[in-house]
């Protein structure tokens, strides 16, 4: 990874842990806020509230972050929900995430379930307490949230990945499936990030953002399926060729690694073809151009 | 019942019925739109809307009941999901729910675990998109939802009851875990009519609201453990003394039935009281008061 945008991720992540660490200490719960930390500083890499950062500072006048915090803090809040709920027993029943035991695993499923309701639920909670934002910019946030974490975004995602098991039958239900699953939560950093910045926003800008998300996303989950056949165990910090092994659909199913390798490239110069006019002509460094550069290079 | 409290019921379960239709009608969801409609039109009382309308006309200078009918579902939306996830096997375990297979029995474990983050996540977007009231209204109802359904309210409750299984040990315990699991839905109930009719809430009438819902909450479950040893299967509608044979804590755990009565007296006398002066002298029928009055008189 680049240094500056690698040092820029760290920087970050160390602001994000630490503002939901405030969020979480103020609340009790019942115990219940001890299992949502439990997953929630379990080692995730906090990608989608960077994006909501860095989508904030393009588009904003002010630079405080205090107003995308969060929102991007929320984000956060949702995938750790999602996770929780995807490790359990009835859906992919994992054991292990990152290398750390998932939660129904420590603390029983009822309690993961319970966790995983009130991270979700909370989420909403900090996108209306706030209070650097207006309450239109909060109300807009609310909505969109909601619509692209529900169920005409990731959560419908999970259903027809679900419903299809093994039976994708070409490359645009593929693509269909991650840009449910996984470029929902990405294209939602960057319109929570504007919605940090303006409470007027553009259709324009919006769909320019939904293009990218939509893009970087696809052109992740394309280079996940060439590090599992390419990477060595080693290296990826994983075993490789489980995709195989488990009889996934990947986009091996529908193309050549040639194919593969070009269709992601494609995908890749569409999104920073869409996002590079935003940023000024002075602006010393392009976090979103690099992290799309980044989604092909990365070896891990 | 009394006739008038009878019939606004039943008109109100219409206007809810139909417009939670309208609401769903509108989405796909991949699928997942019917798995939540199974659920949601599953025969619910709808008493939490019927509260959200009642408070707002009690509040409102406008009539309009479309200002508030989006905060009524989003609340019944809620209300569903928490019975879905609580029918799931790794809690209640319930195969049947109001004479209806639940909803994990029809479309498997993982489905009915989506529907219910899906008719959470649903919640917030339909406050969000509330296009009757303003934004503050907007922001303020989604704050509400959030705090009386999340772990410091209704989820918070599933967790006391859980971790404390058998092991109540005085009648302050068990209030406070009724406050959480049941009263909590039923304040914010009447805290989002309060907030269709006005975004400049007052302090005063929020803690009253507050202390009304917590009374008739609580006064409800009393009630409920005195019908459970006092009513006969056919009146109520399903087996009694399930408590005692399945060794639940009760008001009975810790007072006589002379006393629960009395309680359940003096806790329904309380909200009457909170409540009564919000009325002018000649409205005709206090549906607040009338519905406290019913809590104690219901034979089911």
């Amino acid at each position: 990874m680049k240094t500056e945008l690698n040092s820029l991720l760290l920087e970050s992540t160390k602001i994000i842990e630490s503002k939901l660490k405030e969020y979480m200490d103020a609340e009790n719960g019942y115990g219940l806020s001890e299992i949502m930390s439990y997953s929630l500083f379990a080692g995730g890499k906090r990608l989608r509230p960077f994006i909501v950062l860095e989508s904030f500072k393009l588009f904003s006048h002010s630079n405080d972050i205090e107003k995308a915090l969060p929102y991007a803090c929320a984000l956060e809040l949702i995938q750790t929900y999602s996770l929780i709920h995807d490790d359990l027993p009835c859906m992919d029943n994992d054991d292990y995430r990152r290398g750390k035991l998932t939660c129904h695993k420590v603390y029983g499923e009822d309690m993961a379930l319970l966790a995983g309701d009130s991270l979700l639920t909370y989420a909403f909670e900090l996108i209306a307490s706030n209070d650097k934002v207006s309450d239109r910019s909060a109300r807009l946030a609310t909505a969109c949230l909601a619509k692209y974490a529900g169920h005409a975004g990731m959560a419908g995602g999970q259903m027809v990945d679900l419903k299809s098991e093994g039976k994708i039958n070409s490359y645009g239900e593929l693509k269909k499936m991650h840009s449910l699953k996984t470029a929902a939560l990405i294209k939602c950093a960057l319109v929570l990030g504007y919605l940090a910045a303006t409470d007027t926003p553009s259709e324009q800008v919006i769909k320019d953002l939904e293009l990218y998300g939509e893009n970087v996303g696809i052109a992740f989950q394309i280079k996940d399926d060439i590090l599992d056949v390419t990477s060595t165990e080693e290296e990826l910090g994983k075993p490789i060729g489980s995709d195989q092994k488990n009889g996934k659909t990947t986009v091996f199913s529908f193309m050549t690694m040639d194919k593969a390798e070009k269709e992601m490239k494609l995908l890749i110069d569409g999104a920073i073809d869409t996002i590079e006019g935003y940023y000024s002509a002075d602006s010393k460094f392009r976090a979103l151009v690099e992290l799309a550069k980044y989604m092909i290079e990365r070896t891990k």
